[in-house]
């Protein structure tokens, strides 16, 4: 990879840049400058935006600023969003069925190519388009088609077995909606998706 | 509140601690040193660990460590889990339904009391328990109830509309699904659980 080594908070701050950069384009606007770009992200302030754009030899023209649909497509290639991505997801209750119905993976070119379950009902069914396979199989599919992603959305206390399944087959990023903390090696990046967690956090500070 | 002002970042691993020590009771231990607690939680090393828990007035004793069922108590005041909170949900699609369907709202003191959704073939229904109403009644009954938080899980383009509706009802902490940002008052807190950036964000770190 070309680019410089870039901070973590850096990518986040960067697919909030782009989804409101989607979202001036859907209104319409051909550009922006940098000051009233940041006043749509809370926390964020122009002369930092701008950092941040340069950062990627990205510059604004003095008047009209940034060309929103070239910024997009830069933004896209950096954050490595142009190949489709294949995705698992183990785990097919209402959460799971709710991913697989979901319709922004596909514009964001991921794709949940398969989606397991143990529950033998719902082996063979068809769910939002993808065919619910039986666990037992998923480390000879996922290693056939060299998937790298998954989703977890299974119950708490199977949560960990999954994952272990997973890593085993060369898995290397999982996002996880469980609300457990994942016990794996150092070199898998978790994303932990907890919702309640998210909700007590919120509550604290409204407590306050 | 008698507590001191804790950043953000300390009550976002709190949650975290409460999270592994929650495991560590349901596995049956009774106490921990904060070594065996700091090597389950990734990116945390013991002396952090010491130290926010200090903070608190918490103090592990040598040898045994921290008594592991006083913890998870202690955290759960701080965090201010101890009385039920009523959410109301907006958007009862397929993560709508999932998210009323989820049993661990409840096990953490989080009720979602109400339901909201415009489709005249829902309203009336019930989903998980809970009865899907109409959005007109959604300023009454929130106000009636002192309705402070909410999750919003409706698609993207109606996102903006509907928080500015909640907001108008006095709602001060919003857990947004919808993959939009939210243009609100300052004052409201807005928790972004948009599942596509955390996949870019983990996809980004997988391509480097």
């Amino acid at each position: 990879m070309k680019e410089p080594d870039i901070p973590e908070e850096t990518v986040e701050r960067l697919v909030l840049y782009l989804r409101q950069l989607e979202k001036f384009y859907d209104e319409g606007k051909k550009s922006i400058t940098s000051q009233q770009f940041a006043e749509k992200l809370p926390g964020i302030n122009s002369h930092s935006l701008r950092k941040d754009l340069t950062y990627f030899g990205t510059y604004g023209k003095k008047g009209t600023g940034y060309d929103i649909s070239r910024l997009i497509k830069e933004l896209r290639s950096t954050l490595s969003l142009q190949a489709t991505r294949k995705v698992a997801l183990v785990g097919v209750g209402n959460l799971g069925t709710a991913l697989l119905n979901y319709n922004e993976f596909g514009k964001w070119n991921f794709d949940i190519t398969f989606a397991f379950d143990k529950d033998p009902e719902l082996i063979g069914s068809e769910v939002g388009g993808v065919q619910v396979r039986d666990p037992r199989v998923m480390e000879k599919e996922l290693r056939a088609e060299g998937v790298k992603m998954a989703i977890i959305a299974v119950p708490g206390d199977q949560a960990q077995v999954v994952a272990e399944s997973l890593v085993s087959v060369a898995v290397e990023g999982i996002l996880n909606f469980a609300p457990v903390l994942l016990d794996l090696p150092e070199e898998v990046r978790v994303v932990q998706l907890d919702i309640v967690s998210q909700l007590e956090k919120m509550d604290f500070y409204l407590e306050r």
